[in-house]
């Protein structure tokens, strides 16, 4: 790289967790700048988000209309290269289509939209635009989780059968919404979210981890939605039926009412040869079984591991690594596919992916169909 | 007890894996003495059988008709109390059945009959004849199982909402039943398993443990069944939407195609209040999860427990118990069950519970019902 | 074997626990039949405890030397063939001392006696009469550490370096002794106990392990025992830096007052090429580290084993087996050992082993120089 | 704070470990810039590594001297606010000294000098100075760390009795510095790393970690330590036995050839109460035995926890946090502790400790007093 990678952001003032999340993933790695921020519709609060930030004033907006039209009105070598969108998911259409349409590129939050259609447009003006768009499916950032796409990919597993993916959280166990906590009051909030609530937020993830690790897309689904918290009006647990492609079975289970649980997504997936199982509590551990052979404990950065897995690691195998770094590969990743392009080379395959608009349309396809198989007396839905 | 209680044996000859385990089982706590057996139906294969657990050679019978008429005959002091039925599930209902006739109570492995209208007819003869009918769902001898038993009976988590059971194997991940393999050989093979695979063999044990923990009764199913193994005739995998009563929900998967996998059956309750996780590979560790409090590791005979969890407890904390221990709990607790009846005293409350015909009536509903599901285009199958 | 072998036993009446273990473990198997007790120094609890064990009340002694002489007077299809003696420590030399002089084979509790010259007149009487003696160090009867053992003769390691063996308990961390529990109270005698205390009781466990796995003798120590507990006159704590032959290195640690710990034994060997660790709490599972490859967990059961291992293990893979099936395997590899002595053969090699006088005299060595060493100003203390 | 913290660096050219380590614990939260350099002694390097960093030109000096000399020169809002020393051992006393004198702040990688009079001496010079002087004893950044130290001082495990401190690491288990490995280079020669080997690397990490949760200072020593591969010139495993204020003991073995061991510190403490467990391959949980009671799974943001700890979460539980996060604790402590001395503020309690030059002190002097005992016959050697 020969420059440092500038960003601004809509969203994520002061108090909101994920925008600071963000922006720790952004700074990791000393190649991505934060010059600019729209981070709230209030102006005071953008403003005084800004200085904590230790921004200069006239790079704070009080809109992100206004900052991507000033901001385009600078000269290159100051103004921001892409924005990162880090507000509820119907504030991510708006700003995102705007950006694309004034030539920034996209870090976007997930799920990518409100609605599929959002989704499918973006997509439109991303290719006619020919402009990057990231979406944080952060979990594929893990180290661990780029060596079980690599083995899968390899054929260690052999065909894969039987996968099963889940994400119990309990913090919604109870009606949070009603006590002014506000990431449980817009994520339970049918016009903020979207049509589902767990299944939006975290199913999704669960949805993006098992196609990415597998390669395998889902064909059907065969949902049950629940909403055990009386007065919720989304969503709070569900479990899903999946067939995948090549005739593989798998189960989803996405709940935020399993009480005591705090964020334990995990994945096995089973093939014919054997199987891994990964989990975000032990984020640095990928165990693998074989048939007849001991179950062995695959570490980050221990032994011989994929390109795309070393690419990952940041420090010596011993030291944990977590959320925040699995977070900063996705935006490392972006900045400097990013930076290729911005330097006029040709993108040549870099180790270094990420997720993009594709998985954020399959995201929404999996809210669409899960939710109308929830409704549905048949089995079975086609994806 | 007054004096020890005699049992017979039906099956479990030299090589049987099953038989053996029956037997350590009976005799760990020094209550019960093996006194006969028709340990095979090839007469030369008992005979070695009953020599081999030195057993008097007249009391090693080549049937088990004869068997039950020739101990029928013997005196009290020196006939056998019950008999216990290791065979394939295929000839579970015909000696049980005779066994009861002849006055004999009696031990049985599971899944109890080879259809449903033989458990039920079973019951009938159980009710006439007054006697004891044992079913051996051992998970549910484990103490932590029983712990977790008894913390939702006091409302330690408040009203069930989620429930997620699992039993993953590996050992039939190949084609194992055409190399000779007796146990593959008679469990995939529907002649002698009965309509399910799997879901017949552990898929059982789940639903039995499900039931048991939780107290609620399983409603509906939602079935998906598949045969991974080319050329298999049963079910080999599967996983299972369920709703309880009362508004809960849960998942069961039995798999014997999981690739690596041991035997690594697990229960996850989730109520309003907190969560219960059970995993047989660490049976003597019940996790405790509450909401906002640091996670609990309940652990066999530590601190103040349940009266039922006691007595299934024989040595102090952090000396393992394992599968014989909990398989030999309900032994002891039929054994003294039963000697109790044989001293003509009223049956009271012993905290001695063991599995009954109604548990394997329920089982045997459960195969029937998940194999009527996985045939069906509906959602869900009524129970 | 051709016949089962008959065991009395000395000690154990109806509240001791180990008394109880020693019966289970026996039992398990169905090779060894309790046929005799004295139970007792007092007739009553010896003659209740007696008929607990549905004993005829012909075979219930008031004393050890009563059974012996009355036992030895029976004939031989109807005497004992072996005592167990599970009494305290102060009790162990002269019941064993006069069974073997009776011409019975002794397993005895351990540590072995009551001070090392005991132990080495107990050596003289066995070679003299060419009797078997047993002594119950269960941990080396657990697959795992058998497996460990074995791995170590192999070579997997390569030359053995640094050795961390530790066993904290926390039952004693208060002042237990004063409330009349009857395990603490003697265990905390010095004149039950002997020289020492925690040391005594479990850490010559840690030390025949140690020694078991790595095949290496100890031949120096450097110790610091500790009394936590006010008014408690033995050690409740110690830890030990120790050289093996060869030039290896190891830790000692065996406390009783680590507040909370249960029966945490723990062993770690690393070697020029690998590193062992097996863990008491997880009994099942052997972690195996080597250079640069991932660590491997090996399970009791799975894969290719040594043949020691396998005699050891009595089920299936992933049916966890615990503290009484490992001290089971003394007993059954002690009475399969005893019967072919009794049938006369010339003993082969069986992949049957047991703890003997040998491993007793090396305990009763270690408690001696441990508690030399704790006294000494001089770092090293030659065993 | 009103503005970035500003960060010179000495050493950490492009090849090196930790100097990036450094790098993104500084970045991570925002509050500090990278503002110059003098990365190696290579001028050329030193060159080339500021630029892959972004640096200006003119910032990237040739020698730390050049730099602290023009650095000094530049206006306020311009010059380093400190100097972040990331050299071998050797190489850290004479920048520090000469930055302290020339008026910067200093963080310093440990263990903080060549020998203990160079300690002394930058003690003497930082208190004439009045400058703040922080060191990386980065384990000490963990939340559970911090909650482990805030238990003890609130006496949730009463008087401290047994301590157990590890560090294995395998890495050196082979003789790795005649392969040119940088870091194994320098590890093993006397004349870069000091006295000590092992313990000076790793081993004063555990003795920090000891005193720093117990709040005891260690008062005598019995170390052993050893050189196991051949041919290498300093420690590679060495275990001690000590004696702690207050009457407590402890063990603490250090060894870096323990094969396919990474990273794995671990600390138990247990006082009269209960006991704490931490290990760094899971730093996320803080193990809490107490008497009689369930193990309690503290988790980083679980709960009610201690305002130190607090300060050290960056977001919500369940997403793990690691080992640049810790290390991001000790600068964000460091840097907010200079903003407020940088604007005149008088230093209030901040909940944002960090390592200071005492630290170092006692480091050296565990180094001096291990390096004797080992060659002394004698048992204690006084701290």
């Amino acid at each position: 790289m020969k420059r440092k990678i500038k960003m601004g952001m809509v969203g994520g003032g002061k108090d909101a967790f994920i925008g600071n999340v963000h922006r720790m993933a952004a700074r990791l790695d000393g190649c991505i700048d934060l010059v600019c921020g729209a981070f709230s519709s209030n102006p005071k609060k953008s403003k005084a988000s800004g200085k904590a930030l230790f921004l200069p004033e006239n790079r704070v907006y009080t809109s992100y209309y206004e900052m991507f039209q000033q901001e385009a009105e600078l000269p290159e070598e100051e103004r921001m290269d892409f924005v990162s969108i880090v507000t509820p998911n119907h504030l991510h259409f708006e700003p995102a289509k705007l950006a694309l349409e004034s030539g920034f590129h996209v870090m976007c939050d997930k799920p990518v939209t409100f609605n599929i259609e959002e989704a499918k447009e973006l997509k439109k003006i991303i290719n006619k635009k020919k402009l990057l768009f990231a979406l944080t499916h952060n979990y594929t950032g893990y180290p661990m989780v780029k060596e079980a796409k690599a083995m899968v990919k390899l054929g260690r597993l052999g065909t894969i059968r039987r996968c099963i993916v889940e994400y119990p959280q309990g913090w919604l166990a109870t009606r949070l919404e009603v006590t002014g906590q506000k990431q449980a009051d817009w994520r339970t909030d049918p016009n903020k979210s979207g049509k589902a609530g767990a299944m939006g937020d975290i199913g999704t993830h669960a949805e993006n981890l098992l196609e990415y690790i597998t390669g395998l897309q889902i064909t059907h689904v065969c949902a049950d939605l629940n909403t055990f918290v009386k007065g919720r009006q989304l969503d709070d647990d569900g479990a899903i039926l999946l067939k995948l492609q090549n005739g593989a079975k798998a189960t989803l289970l996405a709940t935020q009412i399993a009480a005591g649980e705090e964020n334990n997504l995990r994945i096995r997936v089973y093939g014919e040869k054997g199987g891994l199982d990964w989990s975000h509590e032990n984020p640095n551990t990928l165990l693998y079984r074989t048939l007849n052979k001991p179950l062995q404990m695959l570490r980050t950065g221990v032994g011989k591991q994929a390109q795309t897995t070393q690419a990952a690691i940041r420090i010596p195998a011993g030291h944990p690594e977590g959320f925040l770094e699995a977070f900063a590969n996705i935006y490392k990743n972006f900045a400097v596919t990013l930076s290729q392009q911005l330097e006029g080379k040709r993108l040549k395959p870099l180790n270094l992916d990420f997720p993009t608009i594709d998985d954020g349309i399959r995201g929404m396809q999996f809210i669409d169909r899960v939710v109308e198989s929830a409704a549905s007396n048949k089995k079975w839905t086609k994806f």
